[in-house]
């Protein structure tokens, strides 16, 4: 059977233990509806002539409707759904899928071009269904990788199975919508799912805030791993949810989490925990505090829940009241913290305790030799030791101990779950993992060396040669530019950009000097740019030891220019010169639907000089309530900006312009003949440090938004932001100085 | 010879005399660079096997350089250069063409797919170089089409002669970048060109403000015609330009325009212009104020000029002093405007005196009978009659008139401009010019129907019937989806949006119901959305007797979202519902770098009916201080807002938010329990009127931006804007209303 018509004809037909297969090849653009009726002992299956030799590519999808069905072998990938559903269990919402089962089925990277338009992979619907040994990986376009659906009656205490699936890396989606696992929703949040999700492996799901959210009752999570997931596993909605032998492996990773308790009646025991370093809403464990008569959308008070035996182990912070506000102001009531083992290396108290805790009751649990805490009762120190288990797994272990840490041989490996043919290796390649290739100097020698590069090369330009650029250069896969010796190589362009970062690219650039004397006399110029259309693959950049000057031909030319619809994980700038230019070095303000999507996760500025910068030189905008998310992360150290932001057209008037930015770090700048840094604090209880750095006839840090994110004054520790007394400037160029704590401001010389 | 390779060989062997054909057959991503030298006798040519077989696509261009070239019969379409231009009559900075001649040449919609990235099409470097007999049509990306070059001195005092070009429709922008021709910049301005633009013809090349412009010395512009051009052919920078024996036909369109004088000793004389109704800027002529002490980028003051024998008939502009503001604060001086002959059916007074005009000698010139002018001296009224003369041009004829009044057979027209073998005909296909379809109710019918239809066609929806679209509906050429008979047919959709317009597209929806019932629980929902991608193609929206309800699944959820580098013509929303909303009906606020660009030109929205409407009903940006675009222009004119604008995601807080709008006309609505209309005025002479509105339980009018603009109060008109005696207000729904003057507010019941 070879397409689509034949697959129609074969199924009219079929009867009760009947296979249709799908033969070896490429399946473009098929849409499949699997619609027909087995029996429990005789089950029609969907299934491929060779496992792995079948895909369904383009515009693909599938949709099962009947009762016990099989599929089994299907891979989707090179493509995307026309639909809102890849796997969907049902033809409409009156006809689903009941006693049916996709096992060993693969989607992979099959994401709408679109970045931000939504999608679902698998939709689960009916009843008694079985999802195993799937392979799912690489979702990096809005929307959940897999739901449970409840909006129909015939869809509710469903008694679904989902187990040993493997949850490939799913990227930093940047927005809400980037959920691994959901089920039901907030509308349908106080009927049973009755969902068994056990034995799944989640290997750096790290789409949002939440990897699994749990939002209906009676679902029950075992023996699940999360392999280096940034987020918890988020009893969002709905009650009487048991969080049972799941294991939690951080590797001391940025902003990984445990378990994150909300509403009624919850249960979370025997979990493991390793190394999660998350804060706030990703602790290694939360319990929040809820809204007094919350509506089911909102959060509901934490009652009558259990949070026992559970071991965390190097894990940064546990959490009780967690998001205590004017309108989250109930605190947790009726619930226990018990018998859990924590043990910590380094920090001493990792738990937070942001609301009453009288509702709380603590009993018998351990805390290592050194650690402490605020709580009054319920905790003894032990003289803990860590071993290795069998299974790898560092183990504490004390007399103090009395139960076995046992980690249960069901737990999820990356061996157990998915299937045996398809792999699931990493073929991510680095920046600077190739091979070093020279260029000449000359008119688009570059463009013409970047069309045979591969990914991960290092492109070398001669010292002190000259590259003019006739055409922009097209970045599709990682690559670095520089120049070796001590010369930097200068690059001129025609275009209204030298590089355009594309889908799947990201860039390195080394020791080169940008002149955009030879930039066409428009508006919006900039040196780099990302592809106008929206880009899936997060890029990176990183941009070191370079020169950019005389951008001026006229007026907006930034460095670096993105659009909407894409997101860089890290952008690096360093050690670089930036002179005479009439806009920004980084605008990363496109997201302007106000809906919680930003432009960059990690942005880090640190030991440049900038000098007669018309515009804002850095403008990061992440605005819209939304908490789903982690970032921006923003550090700028040892900098100097000099006459920065006074252009006509700068309309943030301000050197820095900083809006709903997460983590916020400015030290050891210096601040001469420049506006202001303007920041306005919003959502996620943002943490800004802004200290030691020196103003010089410059305006002072101006600070709006939410204002009981002012409490703590950080932007005002010593040296104070404005004391000119209490700080030295010399008088070359680049502006150095010297805090009076002694400690260095400005430019450090390498 | 066949390819690039074959193209190089012969090349090196050429001899003077020699020709290079090309095969026929499609050039794919063909760069060439055509670089030889011929003599005055024996030039070399570079020229095809048969004109209008052989064309240059993708990624193709062509250089010129060396002497007594010859170049004819290329055809450049469906690509884009990869370079800054198409054709160039120079290989690098150095080395061009001298003495040679571009000839029937085709450049047909070559545009980048970037709508903001900008190329030129033809650029002219050199000396001696004739351009004749092109034909460059569709110019739809960022950039001049047309350019000769002055950064070098050997591009100076250069003699081309450009002539008997045809320079086909280049539509509206939306931005500045789109003039046709451009003759230096302001960093040579002083310099002379002495170029001759003889003999051109300019179809609708309406790209913005500026069709010409002039930014050189001592050029000459003769008999060429500007048919129905929106703009002026613009002395920007420059002196001793001479404008003679130019017909310029407006046939009433609006925004069409004539010459327009900046700079010093300037003549203009013995043009004809007809039915030119642009304002300002591009009036049928305009002598501008300068500024003082100038530098050569702002406006130099206008002296030594001379506008002589220059005929207007039906113009309904000319200015003297436009542009007069602080900066512009200086008149002009010794100039002189005599002998015209100024005849208009309809307006009495077309001269607009915006400063002192003691500087300009009038002299002899002729009005109408019924004309006149608050000059006081150098005019005359005669008892013109119009006659057509065997160019088919109405020619003033009255016994004052001495001269004769005579359009040069050397004029252009569209029969004696561009190549006799490639086709002037406009392709392009209107809305409701096509088939009839009827569509049957049902899933998907309306996406499968579309894939069959043709540009024009109108699918007949069926009465009351019910559409759902589970996959979005791709609209990429002009379709009609009406509803025949009473009961609306209603379309749901399970994507983020119902109906895509992408590039080539244009929609007109009547009579239909849009329900938001089942569409997807995210953010950013809208029921039509353009292509996130940029979109060359202008586009048209209409909405009649539509009704849109519950677009409430989740925050933001829009009628209609744009995206960056869309434009639209038009969007009409007439005689429609609007119901239950959380985003808003148009966000048309998209091009936030405030570089000049906008989303829409014309904006209507008229006897509609808005309730509970969350978000500002219309939010409409142009930013930026540009002055080379005509819109956007608004008019909102018997609607009623009802509980518009308040809710918590509405960034603007406001019913209506406004910034940078040319034309505001708001008048007949009724507002109640409804947020703000908030208007920022800056750039471009605002025109604004917010008339007989009533306004009840609502906030006040707001009026921000560039006080120069609040002097006329034109938005305090009566019955006064909120003052609630002077109107009544039914207790129905739709609200109705009659101003004290008897007229009607709100709806009018068709």
């Amino acid at each position: 059977m070879k397409n689509v018509t034949e697959f129609e004809k074969m199924l009219k037909t079929a009867q009760p233990g009947d296979s249709i297969v799908l033969a070896n090849g490429i399946w473009l653009d098929s849409e499949l509806l699997f619609e027909a009726e087995g029996t429990a002992e005789k089950p029609i299956t969907l299934t491929v002539e060779e496992k792995g030799k079948v895909t369904l590519e383009g515009n693909s999808n599938l949709r099962i409707a009947g009762d016990h069905l099989i599929v089994s072998g299907l891979v989707f990938k090179n493509g995307y759904t026309p639909t809102n559903a890849v796997i969907s269990f049902r033809k409409n919402r009156e006809e689903m899928a009941n006693n049916s089962r996709l096992t060993e089925c693969v989607i992979d990277n099959f994401n709408n071009p679109e970045r931000q338009v939504q999608d679902y992979w698998v939709t689960i619907y009916g009843k008694n269904n079985r999802i195993d040994h799937n392979h799912i990986s690489g979702k990096k376009n809005l929307g959940v990788t897999m739901i449970v659906g409840l909006d129909t009656k015939d869809s509710r205490a469903n008694n679904h199975q989902i187990d040993h699936n493997y949850f490939g890396p799913r990227p930093t989606y940047g927005n809400n919508g980037g959920e691994t696992l959901r089920i039901g929703t907030s509308h349908h949040a106080l009927e049973n799912s009755n969902t068994l999700v056990e034995s799944n492996y989640f290997d750096r799901t790290n789409g949002e805030h939440e990897i699994i959210s749990n939002k209906s009752c009676q679902n029950i999570f075992k023996y699940n791993t999360f392999f280096e997931c940034t987020g918890t596993l988020t009893m969002r909605h709905g009650n009487e949810t048991l969080v049972d032998g799941n294991v939690f492996i951080g590797n001391g990773k940025p902003s990984t989490g445990g378990v994150r308790v909300i509403n009624e009646t919850q249960t979370v025991v025997n979990n493991y925990h390793y190394g999660l370093t998350g804060y706030r809403f990703r602790g290694a464990f939360v319990m929040m505090n809820g809204v007094p008569n919350s509506p089911p959308n909102r959060y509901v008070p934490v009652i009558d829940s259990k949070v026992n035996n559970n071991t965390f182990v190097n894990c940064n912070n546990i959490l009780f009241g967690a998001g205590s506000d004017a309108e989250r102001s109930q605190a947790p009531r009726t619930s226990e913290f018990s018998e859990n083992i924590i043990y910590n290396d380094n920090k001493k108290d990792i738990f937070t305790i942001d609301d009453d805790i009288s509702g709380i009751t603590f009993n018998d649990n351990i805390l290592g030799k050194n650690s402490e805490t605020s709580i009054t009762s319920g905790f003894i120190n032990a003289d803990i030791k860590l071993e290795k288990n069998e299974q790898g797994f560092l183990i504490p272990t004390s007399n103090k101990i009395k139960t076995q840490i046992a980690i249960s041989p069901k737990v999820a490996t990356k061996e157990n779950t998915g299937t045996t043919w398809y792999s699931k290796a990493d073929n991510s390649i680095a920046l600077n993992s190739g091979n070093n290739i020279k260029v000449e100097a000359g008119i688009n020698t570059l463009y013409e060396i970047v069309k045979k590069s591969e990914p991960g090369d290092i492109i070398e330009l001669e010292e002190g040669g000259t590259y003019l650029l006739t055409k922009a250069v097209k970045i599709n896969h990682p690559l670095t530019f520089k120049t070796s010796g001590k010369i930097k190589a200068t690059i001129l362009f025609e275009r209204m950009m030298a590089f355009e970062i594309q889908n799947g690219g990201s860039l390195f650039l080394e020791n080169i000097t940008f002149d955009g004397a030879k930039s066409p006399d428009y508006a919006g110029n900039s040196v780099i740019s990302t592809s106008k259309n929206s880009m899936t693959e997060n890029y990176k950049l990183f941009i070191d030891k370079c020169e950019f000057k005389d951008l001026i031909v006229n007026h907006s030319f930034d460095v670096l220019r993105v659009s909407k619809g894409t997101f860089a994980d890290t952008i690096s700038i360093q050690n670089s010169t930036f002179k005479n230019i009439t806009g920004s070095i980084a605008a990363l303000d496109k997201e302007t639907d106000d809906i919680g999507a930003y432009n960059v996760e990690y942005f880090l500025m640190k030991n440049n000089s900038i000098t007669e910068l018309q515009g804002a030189a850095l403008r990061l905008y992440r605005g819209g309530k939304d908490e789903s998310t982690f970032g921006p992360f923003l550090e700028i150290d040892h900098n100097v900006f000099d006459k920065v932001g006074h252009g006509k057209k700068n309309k943030y008037k301000s050197a820095i312009s900083l809006y709903g930015v997460q983590e916020t770090d400015i030290k050891n700048n210096i601040f001469k003949d420049s506006k202001a840094i303007d920041m306005y604090l919003v959502v996620g209880e943002p943490i800004v440090k802004v200290q030691n750095n020196a103003l010089n006839n410059s305006e002072k840090l101006i600070v709006s938004g939410d204002q009981k994110y002012f409490v703590s004054n950080q932007w005002n520790l010593t040296p104070k932001f404005s004391d000119e007394s209490r700080y030295t400037l010399s008088a070359d160029s680049p502006l150095k100085g010297k805090a009076t704590d002694g400690s260095d401001l400005g430019i450090i010389t390498q």
